[in-house]
């Protein structure tokens, strides 16, 4: 296995990783609790050439971890090769996401149709993380 | 989507999801590096119906973070069903994998055969997380 880091901005995403981020994978979000200790869960996600982004609300714990603390890592494993994975660091920027804009966008990524679980009272939030590290490796 | 949330003791796995802990998946593994940010990896996993276990060396980050802070999280998405997944958090222990009886075993579980890709001077560690909280989703 070879690894491949970078720390230089604004474009850290070592060249021969960057397919990984316009495939349909998940990308493990991890936050810090307000214990301390990491939370971590699998959630689908956009690359816009600056920011990874992906969608929550503001009743997950995601969200609320974020809002405390906004160091995160996204660990995104290729769909197509188990063994290949892209990890981002950096600090999360979060805002409303009107209308649901973005998670229809991600949804039609990812099952072909406008976001179709939406719950009475959904807040919906875009979280934008800007890579401040980026490793690939496999 | 349905959440299943348990925090007693000493088996807090939601048994509905018990069956992804004996897949050939990966846990992406958060821990809490040195300037406070989340580090994340996709890893191979074992469970012994304690404790999950991963294998690491000493050189990897993920170990260097987890003698400074142990707390960590495990992200677990069952390879057989995308949307479903289990998150265990919990602290870690660390024992050294003497004769790479552990990392072989792993190997084992998820190719076939005692593990390969060891190279000279390799210090395998077990760790090893006994769940203080876990979450099953999807």
């Amino acid at each position: 296995m070879t690894a491949q880091t970078r720390t230089d901005r604004p474009a850290p995403i070592p060249e021969s990783y960057g397919d990984i981020l316009d495939k349909k994978g998940f990308t493990h979000i991890a936050t810090i609790g307000p214990n301390g200790v990491p939370q971590s869960t699998p959630v689908w996600y956009g690359w816009d050439g600056t920011y990874l982004k992906f969608s929550t609300t503001k009743t997950r714990q995601k969200y609320k971890n974020l809002l405390r603390n906004p160091k995160v890592s996204a660990s995104i494993t290729d769909p197509d090769a188990p063994y290949r994975y892209l990890e981002i660091r950096g600090v999360a920027e979060m805002e409303d996401d009107q209308d649901s804009t973005f998670i229809d966008e991600m949804s039609r990524k990812y099952i072909g149709k406008d976001y179709p679980w939406s719950r009475p009272g959904d807040e919906r939030v875009i979280v934008k993380i800007r890579p401040k590290h980026a490793t690939g490796q496999g």
